[in-house]
């Protein structure tokens, strides 16, 4: 709580019938007596036409939407989108871009349109690309991001202006800050990164400044919880297919064939789910949330011998996060240099697999890996993810010259919506086994449930 | 109203805080003591893990989000999902399959999981499916299907059982229906097929028949109203992409260039505004809901001379439905048979620029005229698509399980819900073009605004 | 004949066996005492492995080689490659390259080598593009083209430099050739433009300039004569097939359902032909080779009406210039505007059937018609194409380099040789329907000959 | 030589003027007196237009094409097409067709082709499918293949057919050949596949039996002699951009970013050779015939930090069969599993690199490592690949109708052609390093050449 009794984290705002405004910080919460100036939208030639265009200060999005007859009306987030008064006079600004941790499709679009947006919505003509993602603050030059600069790289997968893991250290990222007189910073990265965005956020609020602060949060494996999804999602288990499509093909023209399929997913099994559910091919999902298990009754090897017996060839999809206590447990005590490849749970369910068949001498079978993640990662967003990552940069845009800071910028059943950091950084989005989507899923492939192992026999559980 | 009191169409159902239900029809409506069966599901394994499978009888959806703090909270949806109880013992049913209207990428999708999804969650053999349309109950024999039928048919395009328009005669067909002692009915089509639909759900109503009738609704134009969008428009807007990229390479590798895209939208420019805030590279989007006019001052016309002049090149993308009133005035005095061919919108206006431009013989242009329709409508599903049209047809199948009828499945707000056929066939969804999507478009290709033609000048509405 | 007793189109040499070698001009067939400097290839350290680097003087590659035991050895054609020796100096050398016509896949991929490989090869620096065709040597500003500048462009359609039909005119372009110095013209396009640069050659020889002139020939159409095949061909029938597909797809979908495909080829079918052997589901191949006809016995009309009686649905290919005469005959007496239109064959033959099939009443037919053409012509190569495109333009380059002039580059039964103007633009490539390839695709097809009209019935040539 | 004073293998025909003809051996030239038929094409409408349709029995294909004007004229083969007479009568063909070996865009496209050539050409109706490779000959059924059973299977990837590697027992294969009364026998593979086809061939022969075998050579690395091609290699170049294309944005992304690709090709560079080529984004292409190092002066490491110095990122593309030695000598010592997993040059240089760099502690590099291999192998034929493969398959039946046997089917400079097995499998095609095409890619790339290891340091050779 800060000295006027506001969290800094996010307001709570009640109303009638179990309201509740998550809402989040503003720039006038701790400088007083800041001028607003009119939306420069207001005489755009573009948006005269549009009536309903500046969204009214009180609409908000609810988080929880199946209800029933008497509900209590329960957490709402404050709705994104361009308002009336805007905090910075537009020839002020001084805005930066910087993108950490791994590659996402989309994230050239988000750059593009923050340039964009800013520029043609509101005149804004000073932003600054930060290279390599939070270190590039203090130990790189920035670059000047114009239109023109950014015209098509929306048609190119990566990020222009490259980006890298950790890096962050809050007070020399805001002394930088200070030095070169930014005052909007758009910061756009995964879980780890918007931490580093809220400690930004508050360490300039300590100082007192006028800069708003806005994530917009980035994460291929969709493991960002409250917002609907993440951009680069779609695009990434629509080309998970191919990897998909050719383990099937694999496996379907020798005898006994499986394909196996390494798909992201450190800490939830979202893709792999999806691209199962989108390719019908798959007879088996692994994910780190759902436990399993290799030897016995009602493991894994059981699993493949029968259907290998039924059909002659199966496919295996394997979330990069699934089963890592059983790969710690079986790499423990080794430590040849080849192991270190072991970690990787596709290459190792692959010997895995291989050696057990082998061993047993019942089944010749052929298995073939594929690791099809960096040309998932790299390709460009699709158009789905374009129109996406276009609306939530436009989002961020509008939140921040509106004065909001300490935010993201993020989807909540179809409504674009603005989230106080510590929503989405306190916990991580699961796939709930205990949820229809897996149901479905398990439904599909019609694989065990690995829920009751042989005694003596470890459990995967990440 | 029926008999009973009750509406046929829908039930409305009043809540505290001006909540309201518009509740799907069910057998029980007017057929009295109809047993009930457990779910067949509750036993498979694959759902034995699943704690929230079933969904709670009281869980609704509301069709409104954007709220404020004192809002009423408005009308609700039926949550689509699987019941504890069901009304057809999977022994006894006996379902069909059809599909209306034109092609759309998805349409295999939700033919093969009604098939699988009938088979694998409810143990339901006696599936079939319909021919060409409507007219295919009285003219055609039916083809049986069983899930090695469809188990590919998901990665082709088009409708394995074939579609046409019209042909829809109440009687015959639920003559048919009784015949075949046929108990569930799946009618994949656009606005005039639910029309049609909710005809012989009213007509089997009448006759006391235990039959459900359950619609999933088509329109690769995304016309329908009430939910969130139709499978197949994501992929077509990708599929969109292509042409456009075309036109824009066609028009920047020449002098005054102009590329002329025209995609789908008889009466709702979606598709077209999509498809350009996804690629950027379009100078000017013409839809049905926005009128223009291509001569004088503020006019199409002078737009193109004006971009050509600055960039050298630009884009055009029209919906088929765009400008229909300026169309039918310019061709209507003349009667060859070419001018048939004038009726496309595409076709016209690259006729009519050409000529502009030839008579004013200050700027010699080049325009490539691309129409991709038939293109866009034949591919697959995308994954995205895949998974979308996938659950459309599960929330179906539950639904006629569990004995609702006279309703469609559809995604409100991100749910899956079951809608009454009327409100989803009294209106077209169209693009508000006072609303933020249309000024998010506006603002990404500065278009001139057709809102000011000078005297004498026929702005098209469509 | 020029002066010196040369012809100077091309050189004939005779050997043994009835060997004749129809060999290019050189820059010393006109201008003596040329001084020659080594090949800075020779202190390339990447090719200071490869010792067979250098052509031999004496290479020649055979046009016609299904031989007997006893033939002749008939005409043969200069080996491309690398010499010894150069007549530039690469300090001194200023090239200049244009590209003219339609579009084609790999335009881009040529430009880009001849950039590179006259910099990084020969370490030339001074290389400028013409912009929009032959007019632009004239009307307009050159561009300065480095690698940098090149880097990517093999990735997108099009071509950088602009192009256009037309604007020749030979002395002023020979004019401006002189004024600015340039002594290598690299001349991109189709039969036109290499009599364009035939004309240019032959009047820099007139004023006896040290300027070499090459050519690199260009016809998405690959109607070409004596090369194998020209660049962007493969690319364009791979492209062709999506279009194939949604025919297909579109056909089956519904009751006797045509889908007609227009692809390109004014005067020869190549692309259709190729395109209908590689899908497969192409039921009738119309191209301007083989005539055809529309009503009575033999005729389309009768086949279209056998093949859905059997089938339920066809697709036809027609290159743009089958049946010109048909369509001549058709629209002569009539002058609506919508008319024009009707002179694009796949739209008269769309309505011609379809008023065919209408006014017959037996037969309720649905046809969707699919024009392809921008969208093929505008993608970037395919790899194939890429790699293709770049050894044509080393070989030009290399050819330059070594003093060849009046030439182009082009693949002879795989070998990339040096070929003289006057063999590639006295004739036109056509598909020989009395040969092998034309009778493989009847046999995928199995359509009519369509060798006997009946009486009074025009048959189409074009 | 074979008691008629024959070679087995292939039989020499001297011409003038230094002709040599390989030819084939033919069924006759082992049994006598086998009657003739006409050839049923005689009489098919669709080649009764084609006056060249018939291949003089003259026609040879020189192998050697870049000659001098007293160039002795060399080895020819006999051209592949139908002949005026056929040596089976088409109703008493029992034809069967075995794929081996790994997977190859096109597998699907020959077996359609030989199916629907043997059906549509010349009306044979028996043809069976062997599964699973050679062994399948005795411990499978056969299945039976009608036009209509592969009708779609050209838009597949993989082989219906099931393959598998080894299984060659030729008296096993030879037995269960005549008890099934097999008379023609067409074996789709690679170089060992076409030495055990060479094998069966001579067996057939020794027995006297009057079997065509025909071979249809078979590798994705492109590591056939003699012919210009194999089919599927433009496919898999192609789809290998697809990975060149994400290593590139990785690598650009992030700094000091290294993308790593590992091709097929065990024995020979092609793909990874023609794929630098097509790509452009390659630093650097290492393949099994050009040894490399990795330490000191002109080593790997060396070249990628300066590399990474100038641009600040590289792609590296490595052959499967690339460093072998290295590789060996790196592990021989190591037994641990996961070393295992080290054979995979991709994999071992991924490890070595890291080390290296972590280990110098100057530069911190990231490293991406993909390997498409099975991504690339599983995919359908391109448009290009689907032409070549379907004529491959009918020079091959055309060959074993007209009597020839012991004969793979291939293209000779751009020529179709019947080749003795034993010209094929005596030696593997590897990209000359001493020759053009590979100094092209060097100049691509600017790579070191690698040619002065310092002393102590291994050279890979493999």
């Amino acid at each position: 709580m800060d000295s006027n009794g506001v969290d800094e984290q996010m307001k709570l705002v009640q109303g009638a019938a179990g309201y509740v405004l998550e809402d989040v910080p503003h720039l006038s919460d701790y400088i007083l007596d800041l001028p607003t100036y009119p939306n420069p939208l207001q005489s755009n030639p573009a948006y005269s036409v549009v009536r309903q265009y500046f969204v009214d200060e009180d609409d908000t999005v609810p988080q929880k939407i199946v209800v029933h007859k008497d509900s209590p009306r329960g957490t709402h987030f404050r709705r994104a989108g361009p308002r009336q008064k805007v905090y910075f006079k537009p020839a002020d600004v001084r805005a930066c871009i910087v993108t950490c941790g791994g590659l996402c499709p989309g994230l050239n679009t988000v750059i593009r349109e923050i340039v964009c947006g800013l520029h043609y919505m509101y005149g804004v003509t000073e932003v600054l690309g930060v290279n390599c993602g939070f270190s590039g603050f203090y130990s790189k030059n920035t670059v000047t991001l114009t239109p023109k600069d950014v015209s098509d790289i929306h048609k190119r997968g990566g990020t222009m202006l490259g980006t890298s893991r950790g890096g962050h250290d809050t007070s020399k990222i805001v002394d930088n800050i200070q030095d070169r007189e930014i005052n909007q910073v758009y910061i756009i990265g995964g879980d780890g990164t918007q931490k580093g965005a809220s400690a930004i956020y508050k360490e300039i609020r300590r100082r007192g400044l006028k800069v708003a602060v806005a994530g917009i949060p980035k994460t291929i494996d969709n493991d960002i919880p409250v917002i609907d999804k993440s951009f680069g999602f779609d695009t990434a288990v629509e080309e998970a297919q191919r990897a998909i499509n050719a383990a099937h093909v694999e496996a379907t023209s020798v005898e006994n064939g499986i394909g196996l399929v390494k798909l992201m997913g450190r800490y939830s099994g979202f893709i792999a789910m999806y691209a199962t559910l989108a390719s019908r091919d798959v007879d088996c999902c692994l994910i780190p949330e759902s436990p399993f298990y290799l030897e016995g009754k009602g493991g894994l090897y059981e699993f493949i011998a029968k259907r290998l017996r039924e059909n002659g060839h199966m496919v295996i999809v394997v979330a990069e996060g699934a089963g890592q206590d059983l790969v710690a447990e079986s790499i423990e005590q080794q430590d040849a240099s080849g192991n270190k490849l072991l970690k990787d749970v596709g290459l190792w369910m692959s010997l895995k697999i291989k050696e057990h068949f082998a061993k047993q001498r019942k089944m010749d079978i052929t298995l073939k890996y594929i690791d099809p993640t960096y040309m998932i990662r790299a390709i460009p967003a699709n158009a789905s993810d374009n129109v996406y990552s276009t609306l939530l940069a436009q989002s961020a845009v509008h939140g921040a010259m509106a004065g909001y800071t300490g935010f993201i910028s993020g989807l909540v059943n179809g409504r674009h919506t603005y989230i106080p950091f510590n929503r989405i950084t306190e916990k991580q989005n699961k796939v709930v086994i205990t949820d229809r989507m897996w149901a479905r899923m398990l439904s599909s492939t019609n694989q065990p449930s690995f829920m009751n192992p042989p005694n003596g026999i470890t459990e995967a559980t990440s």
